[in-house]
């Protein structure tokens, strides 16, 4: 499959013109940033692994219904998806308190969250994505309401898919980031859900299975990625 | 009145027993800080000021139904309350884009916000008063959801109490912080509400007549909180 313009470059995905009108190519890169930029490096094959379990777990939430971007997996690192307008929000989803949580906040890592907890940020690198609430998404006329309840809702319905489907392989589903976009005026799931986007623990030991291992040096990051994609690759227990 | 033990200092008033269960004394002092305690000076009466008007607010807000603490003023800068069991929310509502809110987020200062904007943040400066979300507040067990609605209730009637009455004295009421506590199971407001917690412009001339001409020194605080304190004090228009 022929890329064609550019016409975006995060800091781990480039998202490219097909010839086909109101459908791009995401390529998964290899770069992998964390702390807003202030630790970056190139990890051979893990875009590879991102794109994998991204489309693995979008091909899951479309089989339960979740509207999503999602096509296909042209190549390793290369997904077609329907264009969206993005919405500048980072929709995060919590069922254990961890990471930024329970710096922020008195809450020790690991307390569970009953029901989930969801934190909406602003996404804007300039202004390191500060944090907003219900009524000033409505006052920045980021969403209407009735758009936040549909967001908030699809978030709550990608949490209980993939809180069962990693429970069936033995991984406790801590948090995730989604982010969301409009085509032809419906909300859907854009970007990517993988271990860069989502914080997994290993039931039985505790390790983490996701980019903390990169964020804290905590061991061998590709090593991690590659096994914890195989394993969801290969599908419920 | 005898003030009796101090129960708790803050950075701009202290909190003393009375001889009655149930009953403390809030002392208005002459401290005025800014930015998270960088700026710390004592201002001659600004005390006095802010008793008085809170006290008249205070009683405004009763006279329109509004549970509050307040029992009277019992010297120039001694306010008689209900004791409350604080809750530790910093609950701010906004008419007009200003502050934190400018600077935070892509919204210039002076756009009106209509409905107003509910923020609360978590009151602990340890922490810098970190913001919070509804999920959050339940989450960490600060409220629960039905306190919660019931606090944003009281913070928009208030609100629109305040907006009415500053308006006829031809001020605008940009946005203003409460805080609220519990007292024989009721969740009524406590703290001031003064000049150091509502953000007022004049009508006329746009002039700050608050604490912002402390923070960024626009001028003599004392000479605008005395002739800010005397209008109100003078009552609507």
């Amino acid at each position: 499959m022929q890329k064609g313009d550019l016409l975006y470059a995060g800091k781990a995905k480039s998202v490219y013109r097909t010839g086909r009108e109101g459908v791009v190519l995401i390529e998964f890169r290899d770069d992998i940033t964390a702390f807003d930029g202030g630790k970056k490096d190139i990890l051979e094959r893990k875009g590879c692994f991102n794109a994998s379990v991204s489309a693995y777990l979008f091909r899951l939430l479309e089989e339960h219904g979740i509207p999503t971007h999602f096509m296909d997996l042209v190549e390793d690192r290369l997904m077609r998806v329907r264009a969206l307008t993005m919405i500048p929000l980072e929709v995060i989803v919590r069922n254990v308190a961890a990471g930024s949580m329970s710096r922020n906040y008195p809450i020790a890592e690991g307390t569970p969250l009953n029901p989930p907890v969801i934190v909406i940020d602003y996404k804007d690198d300039s202004r390191h994505d500060p944090m907003l609430n219900d009524d000033l998404i409505v006052a920045l006329k980021i969403l209407t309401p009735e758009e936040l309840t549909r967001v908030k809702d699809i978030a709550l319905q990608v949490n209980s898919v993939l809180v069962r489907f990693f429970s069936s392989l033995g991984i406790t589903l801590v948090d995730f980031k989604l982010e969301f976009g409009r085509a032809d005026g419906e909300i859907m799931l854009g970007d990517e859900i993988s271990m860069d986007s989502m914080r997994l623990w290993d039931n039985r030991t505790g390790e983490s299975l996701d980019k903390d291992v990169y964020r804290f040096s905590k061991g061998d990051v590709m090593e991690v990625y590659r096994r914890v994609a195989e394993k969801i690759c290969a599908g419920e227990g």
